[in-house]
């Protein structure tokens, strides 16, 4: 070893590995460092185990730049990658471990919005949103099945069309609300039947499902989300029984505990709160189980 | 276990990355199938690794998107986030091996063009650029020594302000030149000193860089790019000896036997070619050792 060997290391491969980490060594913060630290290890890891190709690197710069390209305030390109890849999910998995019997969360998705009306116990959150009703009921506990009454529940969901109401020009707000459990921890409400609906796909995430022959849809899912005070917010869906995406979603959020029977009703079978349906509808059970804050 | 187990297979953490795998299963391409599975398990470990949090998710997608927003024809913040990670010299070091006595190769970079003047062997290849004139000369031969004649010598440089031609609004042509080796397999040429300057670091990259408390200057150098019929393309830089960027250049270019002594002369000190110099000068020889097309 000469002495340029030694100020430099020797090119066993990991020699560039090492200079690089060894240059966050002064960052001033020390989870930056950590996370840098893994980040250039798995990334150099990488190119190592695939032997990268130069062209490969051309076009992954390309492609992160066509992310870029395509990307605006309502339309988030590195999202649906994270989403695709399955990053999110494994980020929710990370944050989110399940413990005991409470409820597993999943993806919390672009669509929610802040100002969704509040609607009463039983009432209707599709403000006119075409789709077949569907009644969904159910409690929120704790973990030892004590009532958590006044949680606040909001719930948002695409069309029968298979659109949110942000998705369309005309700045409708439909599909979304938010309400309260009464005292017994109990809620209800009228929705829609989820459908199945693609993600984006007209981008390079969509180029890359296709090379993969991979569909863009989801399977079909009602949003919830659920805070209380004393416990952890929960972010997660209710899946449809039967739904053919359900293992294939393209987003990985599906967890076979989410997965809810939506029983099918005839026009002339009554309805829990006596309302007269012009059709079929459906009805769903979800009885949701929240972790204390510090579990 | 039960059905839905089965269905889905169990959360162990790495549930979500087999389930991620599997769905590039259908990919005609299998190298491209090999790649994503490399980048999924990479990316699915780092966020377990790290136990990512939400809001650093959230973060490291805004990172990307101002990646994105700064990029355009001529500014690649994405090709800077791989410079400055190492990225690029990893897939370099894979791609270009060193073997015998071959020159090492080292980052291309963002700024050569292809339309530089050809000069003679002795040539200047300054253009007009500002900076203190260095006398370049050596030879190009083949792992055996055998000298390669009509070898293509492409070189390129910032001036003694740290900046190329094309980073100039006035479309100037300067700091650039290709020539030919003569029969012997030698070459010559007038050029500058090579000075340090800093890569672009007004963007997210070098945001990241400054919470790294890293310097974004790159070790002064002068760029090669060498090819003759029957040989492997050479890519690769001569830095200076004594630069005081050498053991921290931003984008981690620098080989220990890439760094060339540039020999100072002054004023009055007879120039190889009998040219009259006014003001300091220097010289610097850099023999080039090309790899066959086939290794």
């Amino acid at each position: 070893m000469t002495d340029t060997d030694a100020q430099y290391g020797t090119d066993d491969g990991t020699r560039i590995t090492d200079e690089v980490i060894a240059s966050f060594a002064g960052a001033k913060d020390e989870r930056f460092r950590e996370l840098m630290r893994s980040l250039v290890r798995h990334t150099h890891a990488f190119v190592r185990e695939t032997g990268l190709t130069e062209r490969e690197w051309h076009e992954a710069i390309a492609f992160l730049r066509a992310c870029g390209d395509i990307t605006t305030d309502t339309r988030q390109e590195f999202i649906l990658l994270s989403d695709v890849l399955g990053i999110s999910m494994q980020t929710i998995a990370v944050n989110h471990p399940t413990r005991a019997n409470a409820t597993e969360s999943t993806v919390f998705g672009p669509f929610f919005v802040d100002d969704a009306p509040r609607i009463d116990c039983g009432g209707d959150m599709s403000g006119g949103a075409v789709g077949e009703p569907c009644w969904v009921e159910g409690t929120v506990t704790d973990v030892d099945g004590r009532p958590v009454p006044d949680a606040r529940i909001d719930v948002w969901e695409a069309d029968a069309d298979g659109k949110y109401d942000v998705q369309y020009d005309d700045g409708r707000l439909a599909g979304r609300a938010h309400l309260f459990t009464d005292s017994e921890g109990r809620y209800a409400f009228w929705g829609l039947t989820p459908t199945p609906y693609p993600i984006p796909h007209d981008g390079p995430v969509g180029a890359l499902l296709a090379a993969a022959d991979r569909s863009p849809m989801r399977a079909s899912h009602l949003h919830f989300m659920v805070a209380a005070p004393g416990f952890r917010r929960l972010v997660t869906h209710i899946f449809v029984d039967g739904d053919e995406y359900l293992g294939r979603d393209s987003v990985f959020g599906v967890k076979p505990s989410l997965v809810t029977e939506f029983a099918r009703r005839d026009s002339g079978d009554a309805t829990p709160d006596g309302r007269v349906v012009d059709g079929t509808w459906t009805r769903a059970r979800f009885d949701i189980v929240l972790m204390p804050e510090s579990y």
